[in-house]
């Protein structure tokens, strides 16, 4: 099932274990705090699981949203002129 | 429909009528850049209207994901220490 990640976190490091996690799992970045892609149940709780050890106690907010297809088809995107760093990946 | 606005601007002053754009159609912030609430088709895609004017030509993205009621039982919220400033509104 798609999955959607956000997360809202101060601290830089922290922000980039988040990251680093969300592609590991093989979602996509599609803001610079917002990945997205495929986790079967397991792999979303495993997922989960890591976000909020990687946490922990430190400042911040993390959600998961899982999304059916039909959900999906119906995301609308805005685009204005391309952010300069960090958002594309290469 | 509940429906999550995520989005990744630079420009703080474009950041700000994102959030006054969505609090104005009775979304309530999740995260600092992410806005939930109930929005049948008409008034989402009129939401749509205005974040896309507003945005116009500046440097950002801005996503709409309509999510089902069965999916939003699934989401999964990560909350570490609370963010001591903006996050949580009056």
């Amino acid at each position: 099932m798609t999955t959607l990640v956000i997360y809202d976190i101060p601290d830089d490091r922290i922000r980039d274990r988040m990251a680093t996690a969300c592609k590991d799992y093989g979602l996509v970045r599609i803001q610079y705090s917002a990945f997205l892609g495929e986790l079967n149940h397991n792999r979303r709780e495993e997922l989960a699981y890591r976000l909020r050890h990687t946490l922990g106690r430190n400042e911040g907010n993390v959600q998961l949203f899982p999304i059916c297809d039909k959900d999906v088809r119906l995301r609308v995107e805005i685009e204005g002129e391309r952010r300069r760093s960090e958002r594309v990946e290469p």
